[in-house]
């Protein structure tokens, strides 16, 4: 597979509390509705995230004024299965939209694959609509299932 | 949706460490390959699970014999978007061969799924075999998007 850079000024890095002045939400937002929260709020969460730092890992890449303009993140499931493996899952991708065709959103994606197998993950799955499948084929994977669910 | 009891005798809890010597991995077995698994090991997974009562829920049905015959987990994930919202993600669900057919898969999947909403979880997903949509849609699940993944 083709090996990616970030643009010039671009990095990425672990998620940090400052992020909620630097557009995080504003950037997830890109990927569903996100709410009005505060930013204690905000720090609950993230305290919480880091208070499990084996399962919750939280990446951001930020351009050249420090804004936050990719976020993804990886869960890591502990399971029994399989000689007592992990899965990791990844969960909540989005690019800004004027950020995007700078496939950021593809090297995100990469990057957690890495995490999830220096994990020592012996996978790592993820669940989207059948319109980004092609996205995520070119990050290396491939249809495994259906995901099914209830909303309450 | 008709509510279901479970068979005289059969018991849903927690999983416990004494599961070990009660069929908890012969049962997992079902759904795919364990490996040899130590009491130790074994254990360890149990402790670790335990350590993080908010993330990780699992149970088992035991028959009259007080063996486990079903299990099957919760992992709840902690999120941002929604208002600081949580998703519950239904794992490993195996019943022991000679036990199907009672519908103890379909008990332990609705109260996997009660269990998420006591939780707060705004939905709860799973990602399974085309095979076993039917059974899913028997649960009050619907299909919702694709899995996709990534092997090591």
């Amino acid at each position: 597979m083709k090996d990616h850079h970030l643009p010039q000024g671009y990095n990425l890095r672990p998620l940090e509390k400052e992020d909620y002045v630097k557009g995080y939400l504003h950037t997830l937002q890109t990927l569903t509705s996100v709410g009005d929260i505060s930013q204690f709020q905000f720090n609950e969460v993230v305290d919480y995230w880091k208070s499990q730092p084996k399962t919750y890992k939280n990446l951001v890449i930020t351009n050249s004024e420090s804004e936050v303009v990719a976020v993804g993140s990886l869960i890591v499931e502990t399971k029994m299965i399989h000689g007592c493996s992990k899965v990791g899952h990844i969960e909540d991708i989005a690019v800004r939209p004027d950020q995007q065709g700078k496939k950021l959103g593809l090297y995100l994606v990469r990057e957690l694959v890495k995490l999830a197998k220096e994990e020592d993950c012996y996978k790592v799955i993820l669940d989207c609509d059948p319109r980004n499948e092609v996205f995520y084929e070119k990050c290396g994977m491939h249809r495994a299932g259906l995901e099914m669910e209830i909303r309450f």
